[in-house]
């Protein structure tokens, strides 16, 4: 499907409008590109990949458009790019006038977020689902008390603290910043990346309202922004359901 | 321990030294920024911290420096600068004159290793190292085999192909490229942030000579090289082994 935007204003483009494709794969990284591209009020062709529903494995087509089979990948006129943190920080540093960071600190900051959240803070929420599934898996009766405490031995010696200590890091965060944004007193690159490690902690990782109130009251605002229920409503169309309510 | 650097030439130096700390964890991702700083002949102070020998956690007193007690953490006279992937773009952008990107192409490039090598390779190297721990934890003698399977199916289910799929697309670029480095005709960050997955690749995922001689080439070149040499000599003074012996 293809969505266009026409711009509120009379005034003449100043630029020739990119041709971007966004590759976007359900319950994926890739929905944070979809509502950042609706921040910044691009043109853009969305193509659209399902998981398989059993193995939860992204679909092989991905395969066609960069080597990684992974999504997000966004095109521009032709260039491939993949991994979030660089497409977000071309996609802002290209067309998003109003959410480049302003100072050098507050760059270094929003790149901070754009390395640590697929860095650091991934990385155990991948974890906590591969023990989820060893938890969860079809096993002999006999098995499944192993299978569990294995899972539960394996996230409390390391995935599980580790969560919580990050939780607690980006809690303090927020808390040190009187604004509601991760970094500067705006929406930035920060907010964008951060919010699919967030929403998938809101499943996986104990993120709720009573033990992160600045955390959950971060996602509700940036889920209620205009942009983000236009991401969810152009997937929607095309029968594709949100990442998390909360 | 402090190391620095005297300047080849009789040039006075064009603007002030540096005042950078690297905080070193022993066998961590931190070693490549040694060598980087080592590469860049760039004074620096060492400070180095151990791993429990049990549990493989780092020193606790790393969470002095920064709230995430992971390590490497560089600080560059005073500023406070994480994640590996931007501290390598940091030093090569600000002193690294012969490493910068030659082309808007090639900073994308390396850029793009910059983020994938932390949010694609490493997740799956840190999920080979609990199936492991899973696979040799000490159970008693009736669980263990139930305890191997669990392992071995998870490795099998997700991290098994992956690796060998990450390996086979690294190999791949270098089989691309005709220079025997990851981007352009010379060292850029791109390889400086690949040596540690690697390595660990090396040492957890079948990276052998037999299976993978263009990225075993490659890693034998990086090892060879006199900085890459310093930085192992650095942390041996101080009791410190390799990474990983080829």
């Amino acid at each position: 499907m293809e969505s266009t935007y026409e711009p509120a204003t009379e005034a003449p483009a100043p630029t020739p409008a990119p041709t971007l494709v966004l590759h976007w794969l359900e319950q994926s990284r890739s929905h944070r590109i979809l509502w950042l591209l609706e921040e910044l009020h691009l043109p853009y062709t969305l193509k659209v990949y399902k998981r398989d529903p059993r193995t939860f494995l992204a679909d092989p087509a991905l395969k066609q458009v960069h080597p990684r089979g992974k999504s997000p990948v966004l095109e521009d006129n032709g260039m491939i790019i993949a991994e979030s943190g660089l497409i977000i920080e071309y996609l802002i540093s290209k067309y998003g006038k109003d959410m480049k960071p302003k100072t050098e600190g507050e760059e270094m900051k929003v790149k901070y977020y754009l390395h640590y959240a697929e860095g650091s803070l991934m990385p155990i929420m991948l974890l906590l689902f591969v023990t989820n599934n060893i938890r969860s898996a079809k096993v002999p009766f006999f098995i499944r008390p192993i299978a569990r405490t294995i899972a539960n031995k394996t996230d409390d010696a390391f995935a599980g603290p580790d969560a919580t200590s990050q939780l607690e890091f980006l809690e303090s965060q927020l808390a040190n910043s009187s604004t509601g944004y991760f970094v500067g007193g705006s929406l930035s690159g920060a907010d964008i990346i951060l919010i699919y490690p967030l929403q998938v902690a809101v499943l996986r990782a104990g993120l709720t309202q009573e033990k992160y109130p600045l955390l959950y009251r971060w996602l509700e605002a940036m889920q209620a922004r205009e942009a983000y229920k236009r991401a969810d409503e152009v997937v929607a169309e095309q029968g594709f359901g949100s990442i998390v309510k909360l």
